[in-house]
């Protein structure tokens, strides 16, 4: 059966000050509409019902979750004790989903990339799911790069093996690191390079078996966490043994020494919405550059995105700042440093000031 | 006797998001400590008991200023029905002050100024009261100008007339509009200008005897109300007669013109802190040259004034900025574009926003 992994346990500080601790980024409309988590499960709704969508999240996030997917079985949402990056993240998701379903196929996906055309992108997971189902070994998708971006991360592609439903199955031949603006700019003229979209396909079997050849220690504490299931030691040993798993991408813990990697290049439009400089991908900006989302009054201003949770915005002769307000916090940087939200996040919980973290 | 005459019926918009219209400048403590108004009125406490002190206001903060002075008889707050600018409103505080003391010396001051030295202060006003009551007169204080501010009106000083009490008594030859900078240098080269306060000090027959030769209408509008005071009629003679009288300033509607004008120099530290651009004249800077109010976390932030009256504010990599938060209300401009507060709040009301304005 096809099953869907979300991967929701983010953190989100550089959605703050909108996302908080207890509310992080995909779990909050931050352009507004529906939590963003519930749209990843919603465009994927034609492949994969509710009972078999799988919801991996913080534990301060896990009563959320619950809420906010009232439809899918409270068994299904995984609560990680500690973030261990996406290894462990999807490798538990594997072990739990091949207890009931020793065939299970999965889909995983991170909870908060925007993806309008639904349509497109199951198809492309369709073929990609059967491509895993049938030839075993691990998939990823990759975007079809649309500008020199350095703030992705790039695959190589290998050679073409074949071609299912449309769509193009190659060898991945290896990741790459967010390029500097020279390497990004060769990847996008070679023709050979896709973004990576965190987005993967395999069977829950292929997986494990991976872990179990690569990253042993991991095999072992999810082994541990597996047997343990369904018995009343269950919470307290996935609260012992889950932080002590090693902490890696699945990209670079697994998928690059696999016995078979493939890649499935994907034209849909995509963006990881990683910041608030973002917005201007999924928000129409107005006749002077700005983006805008709630109560703002911009007078010759330029290139701004404003963000309101509440509170009026009001700014004049500005240009190419983030402003984001809430009832009780403000955030103003220019929109070449968003990456600094980060920064900031953590600089207020040296304040002392968790009130608003 | 002599009384004090607190002008507060400004509308404070240039303090937004803080000041409202239920709640301008004067009435809040844009910098910290007690309403501006209170601090007028406590400045002088030792010229004038709270027994004299006459407050004239709008009718939205009539209720405000008798709670802020539950110690200033309720006869002495003065509502003015319409915002008639300063000629009115001193001439309507002479005519109830000469009501019940025909003898009555004014100190008139406005209510949101910022003069740290108050015993110096208070040494300027005695004598320039002192003055008036022995050779009449119309007389005002002015500033030696410590730089060539554009932001404010100067004075030209006349000769010499005497000295009391080791202050200078000038005529007053002239009001000078806000000159441009050349002009601001000259006249501060000159040595013959001061800023101009707005401060003054005459009996309440001089100034009353002025308006009727020089504002007939207005001296007329002051009778009709004067004699209501005091009759079941007062209420409604007032809000029908106080928006029909002549809109001018005291500077030029009345001392321009006046038999005798006197102005007396001072050297105290003195700011009319009107708009957040003054606030660094009042609240002293860090080393990066921010002035903060509230909780603010300045990450490479060079040059701005944020006040926060209960959010959070974070800001890194900004300079030269404004940046003002309420819970409901956020402002941000360039400290060079302070003057346009006022054009921002016009843009709100014609966006229907009442509820932050």
């Amino acid at each position: 059966m096809l099953h869907a992994v979300i991967m929701a346990g983010g953190s989100g500080t550089r959605f703050w000050p909108v996302s908080r601790r207890a509310r992080p980024k995909q779990f909050l409309s931050p352009f507004g509409g529906d939590p963003l988590v519930r749209t990843t499960a919603d465009r994927i709704a034609p492949l994969v019902p509710r009972e078999r969508i799988w919801i991996v999240t913080a534990a301060a996030t896990g009563q959320l979750a619950r809420e906010i997917f009232p439809d899918v079985p409270p068994s299904n949402i995984l609560v990680e004790p500690a973030g261990r990056d996406t290894a462990a993240c999807a490798g538990y998701a594997a072990a739990m989903i091949h207890l009931t379903d020793p065939d299970a196929v999965c889909l995983v996906l991170p909870a908060d990339h925007v993806i309008p055309d639904a349509e497109a992108l199951c198809s492309a997971l369709a073929a990609g799911a059967e491509h895993v189902a049938e030839a075993g070994g691990l998939l990823t998708f990759g975007i079809r790069p649309l500008r020199p971006e350095t703030g992705y991360g790039y695959l190589k592609t290998g050679p073409l093996v074949t071609v299912r439903d449309g769509h193009e199955i190659h060898l991945l031949e290896r990741f790459v690191e967010k390029p500097d603006t020279p390497a990004a700019e060769r990847y996008v003229a070679s023709g050979g390079y896709l973004w990576n979209s965190g987005i993967f396909a395999w069977r829950a079997q292929t997986l494990l078996n991976e872990i179990s050849r690569q990253l042993p220690l991991l095999a072992e504490g999810l082994a541990t966490i597996q047997e343990a299931t369904g018995t009343p030691r269950a919470a307290q040993v996935l609260e012992d043994v889950y932080p002590t798993l090693p902490k890696i991408s699945v990209d670079y813990g697994i998928m690059e020494g696999a016995r078979q990697a493939w890649t499935v290049p994907v034209g849909f439009a995509w963006s990881d919405v990683g910041s608030w400089a973002a917005l201007p991908e999924v928000v129409a900006a107005d006749a002077a550059g700005n983006v805008t989302r709630g109560r703002a009054a911009l007078l010759d201003a330029e290139g701004n995105i404003v963000v309101s949770e509440g509170p009026v915005i009001a700014a004049a002769g500005v240009s190419g700042l983030i402003i984001v307000a809430t009832s009780d916090a403000v955030l103003v940087i220019p929109t070449t440093e968003h990456q600094r939200v980060k920064e900031i996040v953590a600089h207020l919980g040296e304040a002392g000031w968790d009130d608003v973290l």
